[in-house]
């Protein structure tokens, strides 16, 4: 089977230009075929901000009402989906911009209310993410920059959480391509000491993973990464990583020594 | 040559909830292969003075600047695009939502600053659109919904005129397919009397736009839609109306006495 790179890119990096650019740069020089999804950044919270729409965040997830559907769209799927396609398109990287609402990409159900109500938060449909469209795009030579925003079968928007959609994708697309699951941060990986950038774990497993949930150590944001990764892993994609963003060309390679291997 | 449709649907179509609606059952009703190009409607204007941006207006055009550009992008590529696509996959039209930056979809120039600097604002590279990406997905049963934003070479963002987007899209397209363009907005064709909505002018060639230019009936918001609407006809569109949304499917069927047809 060919190789695909799946990587996400995180919203802190997405907030610094400069870190940004220089992550794009690397990326746009990655020859393996590859898609890019991408988190939202601070963005979504500076303009519901200057526009009075309360924000609400449940274990790092944001309450999605209609105000905030609205919002979270314009910046994914608008603001920064199209911004990073076109300085892709700038590096020579022939980017196409999309949601998991084009093509149904990602199909999706509401999530049904229960002790927190999310709104309009989505739950994938593994089973009916659109791989063909994407093997497509891939086989012309075309790269996938995804939003984390999709519909369900009403047509309504919903927001979907991104370290879930690069599982998600990952895994659909691991049945055609040998898929390597790359989670880029601002963090040389998953480290014991949240203090110290030279304590990344090397290994994670899920044995390995509970425990540091019931220490603290994996907690907040990184509890849905840690997850999704070992989601990924067990679910039959090939290589999963949770790593720094300026080491992404090392880690693309299989250079070890960089960022956290996630084992199953 | 098989047959293509190229519908530009307008802003105040676009403003207006139930008569979107409408039109997009229409619209998803048509089997004919399509190409759906949206303009902006109010929501940049609105979410621009909610942000405190003041919007500067010059011949119906927007100046663009760096704040603008971020507005019309989230609004016309994000909200808009993406709330027209997910909407038609409810209707069974298997959309998706573009904008010109994806795949270099409208390659594109910053309009050099003259008696009037538009800001980031782009005319269309005509011999570089991808009408190769536009084919591919035709001919996989997909509907390109398209966004009146794009980028130039150094991947900066830039507006574009959706009324041009849909002209230079459908002269793209009239070398391999027989290209069928329609302007749809909220009147019932051109109208020699603007307050009487039967006063339709059937048929309009170079020198009566001319004459009604001059008169005044041509005029605003009018005249780039007749500009491009001529333009295309002279550069190998096969046939192009402009008419009343409710009658898309009329005027997509060629019946008569539906809207102003353009001869050229």
């Amino acid at each position: 089977m060919k190789n695909l790179l799946v990587i996400k890119i995180s919203g802190n990096i997405i907030d610094d230009e400069k870190a940004l650019n220089t992550f794009l740069n690397d990326f746009a020089s990655i020859d393996t075929p590859k898609i890019l999804i991408h988190g939202g950044g601070k963005l979504a919270t500076e303009l519901s901000s200057k526009l009075g729409i309360e924000t609400n965040l449940v274990n790092g997830r944001r309450i999605t009402d209609s105000a905030t559907i609205q919002v979270v769209t314009m910046t994914y799927a608008g603001w920064i989906n199209k911004s990073i396609t076109s300085s892709l398109q700038a590096k020579n990287c022939n980017a196409i911009g999309l949601s998991g609402a084009d093509v149904q990409l990602l199909p999706a159900v509401k999530r049904p209310a229960g002790e927190i109500d999310y709104g309009f938060v989505g739950d994938i449909l593994n089973e009916q993410v659109n791989s063909e469209f994407l093997k497509l795009l891939l086989s012309a030579g075309i790269t996938p920059i995804i939003a984390p925003i999709t519909c369900d079968g009403t047509g309504q928007l919903l927001n979907v959480n991104a370290d879930t959609v690069a599982q998600s994708v990952a895994v659909a697309l691991s049945k055609s391509y040998s898929t390597h699951l790359i989670y880029c941060f601002e963090k040389n990986g998953l480290l014991s000491d949240v203090a110290d950038d030279t304590s990344v774990i090397p290994e994670l497993n899920t044995l390995t993973a509970e425990k540091l949930k019931a220490d603290g150590v994996i907690s907040k944001g990184m509890t849905p990464k840690v997850d999704n990764a070992l989601m990924a892993i067990k679910s039959g994609v090939n290589k999963v990583v949770i790593g720094h963003a300026v080491q992404i060309t090392k880690i693309a390679k299989g250079e070890k020594g960089y960022g956290t291997y996630i084992t199953g």
